[in-house]
């Protein structure tokens, strides 16, 4: 038992229905007097009630996706001159990544209220978007010092991104049993994420509004992404990145096709993650246990369906092999990743 | 699903074998140059090889135990005279509590290294004793920045010792189960503690040096102490402390017996940690795998073999009815408090 596990500072507040009151008390101990409110125009109704709750200095509604470098310049710059003490942010993973970019330059503290699954608000992971490069880099400023979870807040979320972005909460808990950074920590919160994501997941596909189903992808996902920052990316956010940048495939689609070839590749040589894994599930195997849930969520299955072409299995293998993590579990050759991008290309069954 | 969690930050580093250039990496990641080593004489062979690795400015071996505030001054005003900037911490609760009190006052991070299963090292916890009294509080300054764990410092620990504080640890995960702010993410850690308790104490109970024993002991021991300090006391550690205070009985066999009455008078009114410490420990029942676990280490038994007199059952339901925590899941009256302490007295089964 040898690793090194760093435990990142954070208070997360599960608060159904309280999001207000819950994140003035989060500002008020943080010594807020003049709030800088982040959510983007189609969050602004979800928004208005915490307004009304904390010294709001400036509502900034400039969110764009992947944060560009522009969007955060305006928002620094709108931080400075309105004086602003703490950052709230009412949002999905890019409303979120636009208050972290003003924490890396600024140091405010930022309350984050997530209105996705995207799990952003409980990483220091930062992302900036230049023409077409994204850089990203970690830095303890931009950990969000408060995440406010309201169920409340998600009962609009379509049900489609409900299930994708759920499912790709799914592949950080399981890419966190053997990332390259992996510890026995990282995989107790991992299975427990698992286990919130199988309880609820199903719930909030038959009912978009329940709000015990939205609370438990909620407590799924946050563990997902705690557990994930600390064990870093394994082999297959390596494969999905590759893909997503060579084909412009649909991000959450990718993972969702991707995660069971790779989870039938990795378990048979990861005893402990494949036992977490199907305990989480209380299945009798891990990869039964993700099939399951899958066909009760009408998962998608095949990435031609998402645009990849069939020629361009061959030229994603190399890439692929290069950004293999260290200490995968399994051995990994070009056959064996010929193989599992045939498979996840057609949609058959893993191997 | 409606609860705050607070994630304290800290560095944990298994290091079996290695102690040495994991404690040099940690003091160097916080700049020390001038490191005060706090040992006491006992502790002094297993903290040579780590002082050799280090910047020594001084070895301060003036360790009392519950830290009496005259050792705490002298311990500060020994930080202060060296100039300090990095505290090191060898040995047992007692050592690494005097690196906290001079923390408490001084600000310098400390790097702890355990000898024992007590815990401490994984809190924010402090205690001061004036005369006969032992004051508490909490303070993000004394929570060690690094732990460093290396299971080859225990392999000279008592079996006893082992066995007693063992269980002491077992006692944290079970009552943070139900403590006055247990969450979900406490019952999730302690069942890993417990996991890694169970299967790690009849190790060590039947062979002292066994490493990987011992390493399960300090994860579960670990892991305990991180979810107990969030979760807060619970019922078990109010009658203990009752009991402890009002007869002067030992401590960690004080825990130890009074515990599996605890677990069973609770564990019908909370089926979340029902199941969970039964999944720990593998059993069909929380009780059943307490009891295995118990029988497996020759746990002591009964309060009347460690000076609790007879007519002290009566004495003592008062003050415990007082100091019930909220939110204890089972209802409390004076009979259940005097049916409880008079089986844990004579050692009868658990009702």
């Amino acid at each position: 038992m040898k690793f090194i596990h760093e435990t990142l500072p954070q208070r997360v507040v599960f608060a159904p229905g309280e999001a207000p009151s819950a994140v003035a008390a989060e500002v008020g101990a943080l010594g807020g007097a003049k709030v800088m409110l982040i959510a983007s125009e189609q969050e602004a109704a979800l928004a208005d009630p915490i307004a009304a709750a904390v010294p709001v200095a400036l509502r900034h509604e400039d969110v764009v996706m992947h944060v560009p470098v522009e969007v955060a310049a305006r928002a620094r710059q709108a931080a400075a001159s309105c004086g602003a003490d703490v950052i709230v942010t009412v949002g999905g993973g890019s409303t979120t990544g636009l208050g972290k970019a003003v924490a890396l330059t600024t140091g405010l503290p930022v309350v984050a209220v997530p209105t996705t699954y995207a799990g952003s608000e409980a990483t220091d992971v930062w992302g900036l978007t230049e023409g077409e490069t994204k850089r990203t880099g970690a830095d303890p400023k931009v950990l969000p010092r408060s995440i406010v979870y309201d169920a409340h807040l998600l009962t609009t979320l379509p049900g489609e991104l409900t299930v994708s972005s759920g499912l790709n909460a799914l592949a950080h808990c399981v890419d966190s049993m053997w990332g390259p950074r992996a510890d026995p920590i990282d995989r107790v919160l991992a299975q427990e994420g698992i286990h919130g994501l199988a309880a609820g997941l199903p719930q909030v596909a038959g009912d978009s509004a329940s709000i015990e189903g939205i609370e438990k992808t909620l407590y799924g996902a946050y563990l997902a992404a705690v557990a994930f920052a600390s064990a870093g990316s394994g082999l297959h956010h390596k494969i999905c990145h590759v893909l997503g940048g060579m084909f412009n495939l649909p991000h959450a689609q990718t993972h969702a096709v991707v995660l069971p070839y790779v989870l039938a590749f990795n378990a048979p040589y990861a005893p402990e993650a494949e036992s977490r894994i199907a305990h989480a599930f209380g299945s009798a195997t891990a990869r039964e246990g993700l099939a399951a849930l899958r066909d009760a969520l009408g998962a998608p299955r095949a990435l031609r369906d998402y645009g990849m072409p069939a020629d361009g299995i061959a030229k994603a293998v190399g890439p692929i092999l290069k950004a293999v993590p260290a200490g995968n579990p399994a051995p990994v050759t070009q056959a064996d990743i010929t193989a599992l991008l045939q498979a996840a290309w057609s949609g058959e069954e893993p191997a």
